[in-house]
Formats: structure tokens, sequence, C-alpha cells
């Protein structure tokens, strides 16, 4: 996903194409189109994708989405403007040693660094690290910054392969830099997972390492990104909390930003820019413009951290998480250990983490090889509990490790962590490393 | 899991056994602890299970919990209660043919149809219909209550094949019985995937069909299935909505009773009595004691349904739920198409519904063997949308079928029954049959 599509310009045929050539408007163009039953709307003209139907032609609207308009239904066409204008990166000197608090910004592609082909419609990761610190020249005004591109993908494309890279990449800077703070830019599909395993790879760096990503590109007027940006560069700076953090939209509105922990974030919704929410537990801060408010019911745990998990940035790939269903199949747990040879699986069981009764004997033919089987909940919020019914203490009598309440994204994150640096592996997924465990809510009022 | 673990009570040895001796309680009687840190609790006192530490006793607490108690901390016990009683069930003619509404109730099992046992501590699945509706007796006030019990089941042992059994058997009985209403107790752990499937294989009943479970069993003082259960029967037979509802505690209280859409409702949260959430959509309804005040906003809305649609009541077990991830291992897809033989799988992608780009020609092979695929998103929240990023795009080019914002778990469970009763399977997914789609947020907006 490193290169944009782009379609050819024809691909608007039929009766779609009949009446843009009625109109005299062309691809590229700012449009109004006014349909038969009074519908007034403006956008860019974009090419339909291949599978589309010909009988429509396709907006770009100011909000980033697609509209398909069919072409009977359409009144007029008013061309807005001849040739839409590509938003302009203007070069910005990037001031250095200046006095600021230092900032390392990396980037490693995503919405957030990325633009729309205003031809096509396509939106693909290009603008670097310096060409988004250019493009929001506040930027400076925070800190001094050192902008830098790790590589350019969304972030569906990154595993643990690109985790570790990212995590080496990021340690070896700060020695070099010493700064006092860390910004990476990532694309939003799989950030809490990337958040969750810097939160284990970065123990020892002690300084704030701040994910942010965007909802919208950044050439959209409905764009987040450069409010995430500027907050997450002010929280790295300011807020002198070790740890990694995500720092996106708190509501709709562009006002403020939330600072989630990185091990209990998660994406909860596929579209809107407040969809990251921290689970089970409040926000760590947030930010309106440059005010950093810490929540004061977190204050700031000085947890206790062991020199021997400090700057490991190993991550295992062999290791899977599964989600557990109805009729689940459950030979996929076999081809895993046999086929795949994997370390060890996350499983996200029903309610209190259950799996079905038949699942027992299978996870205990995969502990007996050495397998780790944690076991985290599908419901998201609360705690897997497994002595409250028989199939829970049938399954740690199998050999599962129940996970208390880590978010299964982290879980698999935390696993992958910890078969790359350690041995002990039932012990480090039981310890509370960095706040992945939270407390449970008072027995007498569950 | 249809039996109840009777575990010894000889299991409770070491310091634990020693400390009850000294203070002569006993495995089931009801105890008050003092720890020596002045921390008093009561409870029922159960055995270990095998894999615990000897040097603790274990109290089941009021709210349903476990509670472990180190022996070197416990100050004094006093036993509060001899012998526990266990709850009397009383018999209670079940009253026929009064000139009430008729209600099928049917049992499958699950916490609601639980009871604990007093000497371990174990929930096991022993009420039946019948039990329930004696233990409740003012369920006689609502209607006239037919009760059978189907199976007696953990929700996390039913997979397809469970679900057709039970289609089959209420279609059956209401032939025979013609009710006004029906009522089905299950467990919640996949309450949630039941429902889903109910609502396309109860299409043509005409009636109100209400899925009821408890998040803790009825024997506790905490219990939350009898309101549930009177609640779920209000519905049933004073609503007039046909349909498939699931009717769970609104919020923590004993207040309301929130009535949602069989198709979008998720548990999300693995503990709480209000674990259940409507999707993307308000609640249908909610019930106060005997009130039903339906949500004005969601007019019943009159869909039109053709008859090729109902009363099928068969599903296919070769389907499967796939969660992508980080590092996903893609032969995953080729085993379930070439070893298992899958018909459908639906996947949760990342983000708008997204899957690394290298699983885009895997897509692409299931497809063209003709295995169906179907994208969600594990946001929950959201529709899926594959025509704003190039990996969507690519995917749609491979054949896959985004599904809206179907919840994953609806999303499996239509398309078991999509394969399980026609040909035209895409056709039948992207049809929105009952609800099961929701309208996108308006672009200006989102």
């Amino acid at each position: 996903m490193s290169s944009a599509d782009h379609s050819s310009p024809e691909s608007n045929q039929g009766a779609g194409k009949e009446i843009l050539e009625e109109f005299n408007a062309k691809v590229g163009q700012k449009v109004e189109v006014e349909t038969i039953d009074g519908f007034v709307t403006t956008g860019l003209l974009i090419p339909r994708y291949e599978h589309a139907d010909s009988e429509y032609i396709v907006l770009k609207l100011k909000s980033g989405y697609n509209m398909g308009l069919k072409a009977g239904n359409i009144k007029r066409i008013r061309v807005v403007e001849a040739q839409a204008s590509v938003p302009k990166v203007e070069s910005h000197p990037i001031a250095k040693n200046s006095g600021k608090k230092n900032l390392l910004l990396f980037s490693t592609g995503g919405t957030i660094a990325s633009r729309v082909d205003y031809r096509t419609g396509a939106v693909y990761p290009a603008l670097s690290a310096q060409d988004l610190y250019a493009a929001i020249p506040e930027l400076d005004d925070i800190a001094s910054i050192d902008p830098e591109v790790v590589f350019s993908v969304f972030s569906e494309n990154m595993g643990p392969k690109q985790w570790q890279l990212l995590s080496e990449k990021i340690v070896q800077r700060s020695n070099e830099k010493t700064p006092h703070g860390i910004v990476v830019m990532i694309g939003t599909d799989t950030l809490a997972y990337v958040s969750a395993a810097l939160s284990f790879s970065m123990i020892g760096l002690g300084i704030p390492v701040v994910l942010v990503g965007a909802q919208r590109s950044t050439d959209r007027p409905s764009s987040d990104g450069a409010l995430n940006l500027k907050a997450a560069a002010t929280f790295a700076v300011e807020s002198h909390m070790p740890g990694v953090f995500v720092a996106m939209h708190e509501n709709e509105n562009d006002d403020y930003i939330a600072v989630h922990s990185g091990v209990r974030v998660r994406k909860n919704h596929t579209s809107r820019r407040d969809a990251f929410e921290s689970i089970d537990i409040p926000l760590v801060a947030r930010i309106r413009e440059n005010q950093i408010t810490k929540n004061s019911a977190e204050e700031v745990k000085t947890r206790k951290i062991s020199d021997s998990v400090k700057f490991k940035t190993k991550f295992e790939e062999k290791v899977s998480l599964v989600k557990f269903h109805p009729g689940f199949d459950l030979s996929i747990l076999d081809y895993l250990k046999s086929d795949r040879k994997v370390k060890g699986i996350i499983i996200e069981g029903s309610g209190l983490g259950h799996v079905s009764s038949a699942a027992v004997a299978r996870i205990s033919e995969l502990t007996k090889n050495g397998v780790f089987v944690g076991i985290t909940s599908q419901c998201i919020w609360g705690h897997v509990d497994l002595n409250v019914y028989e199939t829970g203490r049938d399954m740690i009598n199998a050999g599962a490790t129940p996970l208390e309440n880590m978010i299964a994204e982290t879980a698999f994150a935390k696993l992958s962590w910890a078969l790359g640096n350690f041995d002990n592996i039932r012990e480090i997924m039981l310890t509370n490393v960095v706040g992945e465990f939270t407390p449970r809510i008072p027995l007498s009022q569950d």
C-alpha cells in the first residue's frame, strides 16, 4: 500500500459519463450538483472505481467521504473550480538548538502522514515527518523537532517485525539525541496494538512516547491530524510522565485531545475522530490548546520496574490471537501448534473468558507442548474469571493462564514481546509490568 | 458442563485446614472472618479447588464471587450459620387457559437457569423452566406460561447445531400452541450470537421472541435473573412487536430493563449486570415493572419481508469467524479453505475493515473457490468502508463483501443461516433482512 491508485479518469463511462459531458464537467474539478428532488451538494468529481455502477458519478465531499449520485437523478452540474487546488506544502526551516525542548518525531505512515490524490480520491501515505512539520508551523512553538521517516505503511501492514524495527530505531536515536519526548505518527488501524507493543519495548527510556494518528487525512478540512499532533508534541515534552501514550480526539469537536495509556486503549469506532477509548480506566490526561490537565485520580504511578525488563526490543512472530465463537473449529488450535509451531496463543474467550467444553482438551494439548495459552475476553470491558464456572476451572487445569482485564490486543503484543525476550513467559504475563491490568471493581459492588 | 463439580470438602488442607479446625468452622457454613488488619467479611465457606494454595481459605461472598483469605492473616472466624440454607423451590401449580395471554417459556441452560452448589461454590445449569416459573410466582400475573426445557448447557457450548435444534423446537411448539409471545432463557456468553441466529430463523413467526439471561445465578441476592425474566415475559406478550429481542438490565440498579434488537446487541462487559449494549442504535424499548416504554424514535418498522426467507431454520456449520491482527498468519485462511472446506468466512478487519496487503491474495483464492468472504470491523461501532483506502479497494476486487455495520457476531450467525438455506449468499448477506444494518451517520457530520 505504498503507492497511489492512479485509476484512469476514463473510468467514468455510461450514463455517468454522458451527464458529465452534458454539463462539460471533468474529473478533478470541484462541482456543485443539484438532483431532481432539490438536493444540492458540492464536491470534487472523482473517477468511479472499476466495480462501481456506470449509472453513477462520484463526488469526494468536504468530509473526505465519497458519494455516488445516479445520473438519472441529476438536474444540473455546475463547475465551481476548474482545477481543484492541491494544498501546497511550504518548505519550512527546521529550528534546532534554540533552547527549546527536544522532540524526536517519527513517521511510520498512516492517514496522519497521508494525502488524498485529488484526481483519484485515493488516500495514500506520502507526507514525511519533515513535510508535516513544515505543514504545521505551530509545532515549532512547542519544541525543537527532529523529524525522521522510519517507514511509510498503513498500520494494518505492521506486525511484530515492524514493531521491533521501530523500537530499535527509537532506542538508537534516543541514545544519540537525548530528547525530552518522542512522538510517533502512525496509522490508526492497529495503533492500539503498536502502542501496547512499544509500552513494553520502551521500558527504560524514561521519557514520554506519544503515538498519534488521524482519522482524516491532513489535507481535508475535517482533518484531526494537526490538532492531535500538536497535543501529542505538547504532552511529549511537557508532561514529564515516562511511558507510552496515545493522543487522539476526545470527542467530535476540535477542542479536547485525550491522552490514553498505551496498554489500555482501543479503537472502538471505524470512522469517528474520537474512535479511541480507554478501557476500564479514566484518561491519563486531556489537552486543550497547550494546557495539559492530568487526571488527578490517576496520580503518576511510580511503578517499580526491574532492570531485567528494560530495553527489551525483540518481538516474536510465532504468536496468534484467536477469537472463540460458537461452532469454533477446534482443529485451528492443533494446526497452529503442529503446522505453524506457534509459541503462544491469546484466546478471546466469551463472557468471563470461556471456550466450549470440547476446546479444553485442545488447550491442554497446547500447554503440554510448551505453548503458552493466555485467556482474555471478547467482551472487551471487565476482568476474566475462570473460577466462577466449571468450564473456567477446567481451562485452568488444562494450563490456560487467565490474564485479568488485559485487553486482547495488549495481551497479544505483550506475549510477542515476552516470547521475544524472556524464558519465564507465564511469570511475565502475570506481572503487571506497565499498568496493563487494572484493579477489579470491588466485589461487594459487583 | 451439564454436571456439577462436587469437589471433595477434604480439599481444604495445610494452613487453611488448620485455621478452620482452630475455629471449628466447616465447609458449607456461613462464617464471619476478621483479618489481623481489621477487615471483616461474611460469606459461605467453600472448598478450595485443587490448584489453589493450601495457605488460603475461600469464601463465597454475597455477590456470588469467591474470595481467598490467607490463613496467616486471619485473626478469628465466627460461624454465623451452622448449615447455610439452600433456597427451597416451592412447587407451584401452573395456571393454564385462565383467559390470560399465552407465553411459551423455553429453557436452554445458562446462569439464569443455574444454581450454586453451596458445598462447592460451583455454578451449574439445573433449574428447569418449570422450577423457575415456580420460583418466580409473579410470572403467573403476566401470562399463562407453558414452560419447556430444550436442553441444559452453558451458552459457550451452543453452536449452529443447537441454534437449528432450538429454532425447529420453537417453530414446532408455536404451531401447536399459538402463543402470544415466546421467551428463551439462555446463557449470556453467546446470547448475542444466538439472538442474531434466531432473528433470521424466526422470520415468519410474527410474534415477539425475547431472549433473556442472567449475570448472577437466581439464588444469589444480587441476581438479575428474576427481573430480567419478568420484563422479558411482559414484552413478549404485551409489546405486539414481532421480531427477536434481548431483555437485560439497562444499568446496575434493579429498575430498568433494556430491550435490544436481536441483531444489534453485544455483550460488552464480562460481569456487570448491564453488560449488554445496543450497537449504533438506541434501545428498542425499556421496561420498568410492567410498563413498556417503546423508543419513539424507533417506530416499529414494518419491514417488507419476502416469503422466501420465512421459517428457514437450518444453520450451516462450515463457517468461520476470524479476527485479523498484526502479524496474522495468512495460512489460516488456506487451511480453512483446503483442509476444513469452509463455505464462508467472516473477517473482523481493522479500522474500516482492512486486512494486510498480503492477505488480499488469500481472499482472492477463497472467493475464486466459491467461499464467501464477508468483512466486518473489530472496532465494533461504525460502518466498514472499503472505498477509502487502497487496501480496501483491493479487497473488493478480490471478491470480499463489505457488510456495512453488521456486527461480527451477527454477520457470523447470518452467514451460517444463509449458507444453510439459500444459494444466493451474497445477495442475502447484502440485504437488510431484519435491521442488521443501520443507516450511516450523515456524511457531512462524519
